[in-house]
């Protein structure tokens, strides 16, 4: 692992590392902050996936969220939004698919399959984590956010596997991406053809299992902690592509009410990083709380 | 003037907005943050001036300071760094002169003769503010901060508008410019050759009316209160282009006291907005205290 910034900020250190994904096989980058902390004591950690046409960086320099990170001694960890430089056909057409855009799923289409980025983040990148002496990573207190397709990604990966992380929360996230334009391309891209089959009854999507919508409802885990905040002007929201309402329908569907949403509607915001920055603070306190961080 | 954007922020609003300016001859580019408020009252205003290759983007985004410009019900105005779209010669051949690099001096070269920034900032877009019934500004009560040739921007200009601003605040500014790589090549573009002049035994150069090391000794206005940051780890402080130590001798060769300089050096800090983000809250409420706003 390189690293290739290192950079003082409110006390700790703002690091751009760089190493060779074994899942992803290409080089990747993520931006780590590092708390100011006595050295060799673990830290509690957030996972933060960034949105559509971001990279690792979007997050560390605009949501103003390590003033607060520093305080409470959080660790964050921010991946990039894809594989970088595959030169697969298509990859690089659209600002919604491709690079910039893997929606954190493994695909399973030939063109795709390199699009590991569910295992690459909840896998490859908290072991790498974990083996490297000089990062103070704690594997029992990791929490998990992101902003647009990176709060699908945050929903989809916590539910995913269950206990893995304390808490998730997310600002306007594609919750449910069966059923809006972005998501559909993606999925039909990365996951290949809908196939939808019967049990019990009920018709099933081969996609639901990406879409954090269907696994709210479904999901038998520890109880998860949830948070989303989703912007009343966000014009994304209003052309059908986040559908909150989704989320907390599947929320209600969930026989043992496991998938603990609060959503909230925030008044007059939008999809910017000036949404999230003005929220980050509340999102990092929650999962401070599930994380047992004294606040 | 026009509105180009409008976003909802830690309860107020970041504007981008849009006018002709008479005195650059071209259309400008500024942000504004508006703190909640009730309507019709006008509430206090940090200028805040950007350093060079920045637009009046950067510290919007980056530097995290709406929350607390929010909270203490503070107006920001974040003007651009330069005049845009003029063709001028050479404007666009070097990141650190011409377009985005106006070092906020009046020029008096013949090619420049359009970048008075200078006045600009202190003079045209004030009265703009005063001018426009819906923006709650209000001229007795404004503050000046920036960052790097922002940082000598503002110096400067609270120096020569002794009393228009109540206090000054600066980050890593390029304090000695007549003395520095940058300053020189941008000061030789702008104001032509220095000449150098002998007045009671001392030389003087033409250049120092826009240098606020050599301002600050000899200012004699109303006492000004100063704040200035410098990072320890900072590139371009070792290469000699910020020169806080000048300064800070220029303070102390006030006969008066009258250029209140408090110089922090910050250990480990870069000159990125790492830095800026670190500290801003800090600048801020010392502007409050002078600004006479209750904190």
């Amino acid at each position: 692992m390189e690293c290739l910034q290192c950079v003082k900020h409110h006390g700790g250190h703002v690091l751009k590392l760089r190493h060779t994904s074994q899942v992803l096989g290409c080089a990747m980058q993520f931006t780590l902050f590092l708390p100011p902390q006595p050295p060799a004591i673990s830290v509690p950690t957030l996972i933060w996936l960034s949105g559509l046409t971001c990279t690792e960086d979007n997050f560390a320099q605009k949501a103003g969220a390590f003033r607060t990170a520093a305080r409470l001694g959080l660790m964050v960890v921010c991946p990039d939004t894809s594989p970088r430089g595959l030169q697969l056909p298509g990859e690089t057409d659209s600002w919604s698919f491709g690079e910039g855009a893997s929606f954190y799923v493994d695909a399973t289409t030939p063109t795709y399959a390199r699009y590991q980025m569910a295992s690459y983040v909840a896998r490859e990148l908290p072991a790498l984590l974990a083996a490297h002496p000089q990062i103070p990573y704690d594997a029992a207190r990791v929490s998990i956010s992101g902003h647009s397709m990176g709060g699908h990604g945050a929903l989809v990966l916590s539910l995913r596997h269950p206990g893995q992380f304390q808490s998730v929360s997310a600002f306007a996230p594609i919750a449910n991406p069966m059923q809006c334009a972005w998501g559909r391309t993606a999925f039909e891209g990365y996951l290949g053809t809908e196939k939808m089959t019967s049990r019990d009854g009920r018709t099933q999507s081969s996609w639901a299992v990406w879409d954090a919508s269907e696994l709210a409802a479904v999901y038998s885990g520890p109880p998860l902690a949830v948070l989303v905040d989703q912007g009343t002007a966000d014009n994304f929201y209003a052309d059908g592509q986040l559908r909150p309402q989704a989320l907390k329908d599947g929320a209600a569907r969930n026989p043992e009410g496991r998938f603990n949403l609060q959503l909230r509607m925030q008044e007059g915001y939008d999809h910017s990083y000036y949404f999230v920055s003005t929220f980050i603070e509340e999102h990092l306190l929650f999962h401070a709380k599930h994380l047992g961080i004294a606040v």
